[in-house]
């Protein structure tokens, strides 16, 4: 056996991972690959199976190296959107063309884990080191990041840093990180009515105008103007159903779903009660559900951005900006545990076909967490 | 050849008109059932298809007795709906039960049609009798009564009265006749948009929104508060399509569909105009169609009302309601050639499943219209 363990490459395991397809939720193979690699490099690594049908069986991973502080975890998730129809290469047999490597998964988040794995084979243990990897961040995430936060606490693990390694960069590697994220609800609303004839609407109950009042006057709230860290709360009505074939009937049912992205000062269970109760004034017998994917959270710029941008600066001469637009994250659940900041690769071509990376983008992406570890266990 | 043409039954013959199967369009069996049964009665036949796919070929069958004054027209439909699933006996295999002679057609309209030409058959000629019978009422009615009302011009002839036999009564024979129907119109409206994700919604271009302001504006409208012999006209959103699958997706369109029936204080054309004045206000870019499927018609009650009125008391000792309520009938394109009343069976199962006329109810009607028949003559 050789002592020296071989540096793994960026660019080969971020191959080996997009090879092992993983559709979410992602179990297996994939985690094979990725233990496989942090073995080598000193890290104990548990693997654990949580869930059941529909939104399990996930597999999850926690890898640890070191001990004593500063504790910095990397997080991040080995599945992937499904791939879609009419990619150039088969989206799960990795090519490099004119610099970019194909494959999905490259950059949300594949890319990223690889580059984590080569920055911290290349430095030297100091503190903890851990990474907090899920199988299912793009589902509905009940099992995954959830269920590593409260293996962690059974471990008496507890970060003082956390990266989520989120394709967060807009226009070139670097631009932004993301130091919070909004919170988001969605909502069902259906409105039951009485199906008839138009011909006699006395004796239907048309359900469409009582779902018209309730969309109009929810599109009429400004729920406020944005925070010092956030941009404006909205409201999206996101679809309206009927499915009413015959011009001559009044429909039985009408329904239609919102989509809230709220910031710091809204908590989604408060929003979904004022939603409710403009429902239930316009139609009384209406039904809704409201999901709370997760509250918005912000680490306030501080330690952390102010690292991460510094070490971004140096490697690519650009000072990124602190964003909190988006979509949600797992960085919701670990802002519980830490201050967490997000950054990774450009995600211009996240859950699209062809998705890719730039092969020069994953040396750098791997430098400046391999910075990012050096300066934190310089702090 | 026997001099003394046999009396159709009306039973036999509803029988024999419902057993020539003929789901709208119709052609073909069912009109040569009907040309044989007229043909010994003295009329003259006239049968001619019209039109292509998608809204024909469609049969129609005009048939004439006697020439000059008064000319009383008989006009109807050969086609019927579909039978649908769950029928107690085959729908074109007539069966009696309990007094009720089932199949589909049996009182919209073969029943009707039988009862005619049994009326016509025991009364004396006098001055015109014809039957305008059209295979195509029940679908889009292009090739249908339209057709031979332009026949009818071709061959000279101009009814005075006319009554369709429509299955108007609604609790019990004879109790409703219509003298009108308001109008009809159905609109579609398209919304477009600009798809985008919600977490960025200045990029993209939410078109429900839209709609829903439109559908708002449309719902507070009050058209009118009725007339002397129409209740109020009213509109109703039938439909409301946007099918979009994705909780975080701003959908590219959203689509709505409108059902607007009409007194005669409105025309069609005009009810379009002012929806499509308000669904370009909030959105410019969208798209209206609007599809009249007649105008607003009434025969003032007059001579020819009181006359049915009359023969319907004479034989079953009530005075029937004179009314303009339900859906379209052919009956608004005849309304422009003379006085036209509706007039005809049952209407409890027209339409539904096990479909069915009392047996008494056919002879029943075969006496009044005879009666109607006769009473014409004497005018």
């Amino acid at each position: 056996m050789d002592a020296t363990p071989r540096m793994p490459d960026v660019v080969d395991l971020t191959k080996a991972l997009i090879a092992a397809e993983s559709v979410t939720p992602a179990l297996g193979r994939v985690f094979d690959v990725l233990e496989a690699a942090l073995i080598p490099l000193g890290f104990m690594v548990e693997r654990f199976i949580e869930g059941e049908a529909p939104d399990g069986p996930v597999e999850n991973l926690l890898a640890v190296r070191g001990s004593g502080a500063p504790h910095f975890a990397f997080a991040g998730h080995l599945d992937v959107v499904p791939p879609g129809a009419g990619w150039t290469s088969d989206a799960f047999e990795p090519q490099i063309r004119g610099g970019l490597l194909h494959g999905r998964g490259a950059v949300d988040m594949k890319g990223a884990i690889a580059a984590f794995v080569a920055a911290a084979a290349r430095t030297p243990p100091t503190g903890t080191t851990s990474l907090i990897i899920t199988g299912d961040e793009e589902g509905p995430a009940i099992f995954g990041t959830r269920a590593l936060i409260e293996r962690m606490a059974e471990r008496g693990l507890k970060p003082d840093f956390c990266l989520v390694g989120e394709p967060t960069s807009a226009q070139r590697l670097g631009d932004m990180i993301k130091i919070g994220r909004r919170g988001s609800v969605n909502i069902w609303i259906d409105v039951p009515g009485k199906q008839g004839h138009v011909a006699y609407p006395q004796l239907a109950d048309n359900p469409i105008p009582k779902l018209v009042a309730i969309l109009a006057e929810i599109d009429a709230i400004i729920l406020d103007t944005g925070t010092e860290w956030f941009q404006p709360s909205n409201i999206e009505a996101t679809d309206i159903t009927v499915g009413n074939p015959a011009t001559n009937v009044i429909p039985a049912q009408a329904s239609a779903r919102l989509s809230i992205r709220y910031n710091d000062l809204h908590r989604g269970d408060d929003l979904a009660a004022r939603i409710e109760a403009i429902v239930h004034r316009h139609a009384p017998a209406a039904t809704m559900i409201a999901r709370v994917s997760g509250d918005a959270f912000v680490t306030a710029p501080g330690a952390l951005s102010t690292l991460i941008g510094d070490a971004i600066e140096a490697r690519l001469g650009l000072r990124p900006e602190l964003s909190t637009t988006g979509g949600t994250s797992d960085a919701r659940f670990l802002s519980r545990l830490c201050p967490v900041v997000e950054f990774g690769l450009v995600n211009a071509t996240m859950h699209k076909l062809d998705e890719a990376v730039a092969v020069e983008d994953l040396a750098a992406l791997a430098d400046i967490y391999a910075d990012i570890l050096t300066r934190v266990a310089s702090t």
